[in-house]
């Protein structure tokens, strides 16, 4: 790929992508974390993984204002739209299209393509670890999601079986289940190097929580007659 | 007090905070945790104890609505008004009033009633360990700032010295250097217990977020003509 070839579609790229700093930042983390699982595969198609690494999350605005679309599908179609339109050649666009439409966690639709297949798993290493958690609550934030839900009896649920979405139940949901989930070994390692942080931190934060609940409203209840 | 006190005051408190489910919970971990010091401490006046810890954030919609106002100021004020007009004694509302207003982290205006102090370590407490960095992380996604900042030579700012608003500024310049300013011994050694929990996790999300990029743009170079 040309440098003015990048240029050009990490422009679209930025110019699709109108809120938070730290959701450009996640492209650039999921580019170089590609390429970082590309170093242990054979016969990457580089141009085709670093385009569809820079615009695998352009339709995540249409998805936001919309929760019916699915951004993959949206981005995919906007990429190959953008590609063909800037001069790629549509077998190049069609492949870009194919990594963006499947890097979603869905039982259907999954990565056929090497490339697609690593922009999946490098996507996915993104939600593991202090960064998963880092993204997950920040998200909580935008969303106005809480961090725990309590149960009937007053104290903190740790998320298994709620209902309610909350930053505990998404843990035991989603961020805890991740770590087998991936197509190529490099990773797979990635991931297993940062599933300790993510498990201590979920673990410290609900023994934080907990314990000023614990006996709390029996104390309070000496003070309230 | 009396449950039907307790009840009015928690109404009014419920009815001053307008976002989200989070902040409610954090009023009740504040008030256990203060419920917590104060079994250490002696000759503490529950009854303000309890009132101030329901009612310390009842200024926050006025400042994040206009940030010149200060919430401590504000939410002692309206504290004042709504116990006299609740018909609680004006020396009881001054004592709740002067709990709220010297609760925040400011080298003037510090607590002087031993209410007030363990008033102050309860919601210190609370930006300690994994529930700071939790709801520190929550809170940047409302305002909508990213977890860190790139340095000139495009690797990852620790966030020392940082200008630009950022997780990882916060935690340097706020979440690091909380653990000494505490006024009682029994919030001391609560927020030391939780200290490694926040350090680590800091740690593990620079050193994740750092190896993303170490190396990424070299190696991104060689892909690109």
């Amino acid at each position: 790929m040309t440098k003015q070839e990048y240029s050009m579609i990490e422009q679209y790229m930025i110019s699709c992508m109108d809120d938070s700093a730290h959701d450009r930042e996640h492209i650039y983390r999921v580019l170089y974390q590609a390429l970082e699982i590309a170093k242990t595969e054979e016969d990457v198609n580089y141009d085709v993984l670093i385009a569809a690494c820079l615009l695998h999350d352009i339709g995540r605005k249409e998805q936001f204002e919309n929760p019916a679309l699915c951004h993959a599908m949206v981005g995919g179609d906007k990429a190959w739209d953008f590609l063909v339109a800037s001069g790629f050649a549509p077998d190049f666009a069609h492949q870009v299209k194919h990594c963006i439409q499947t890097h979603r966690y869905r039982k259907d639709n999954c990565p056929e393509s090497l490339e697609a297949k690593i922009l999946f798993d490098a996507d996915k290493l993104d939600v593991t670890g202090a960064m998963g958690i880092a993204r997950t609550l920040i998200y909580k934030g935008i969303v106005s999601q809480p961090i725990y839900s309590l149960l009937p009896d007053g104290t903190v649920s740790d998320g298994e079986g709620d209902e309610a979405p909350s930053f505990f139940q998404e843990y035991k949901y989603k961020l805890e289940n991740l770590y087998s989930n991936f197509y190529t070994a490099r990773a797979r390692d990635l991931a297993k190097e940062r599933q300790g942080a993510a498990a201590d931190f979920y673990h410290c934060l609900y023994r934080e929580a907990s314990s000023s609940y614990e006996g709390g409203s029996q104390e309070l209840g000496k003070w309230i007659s």
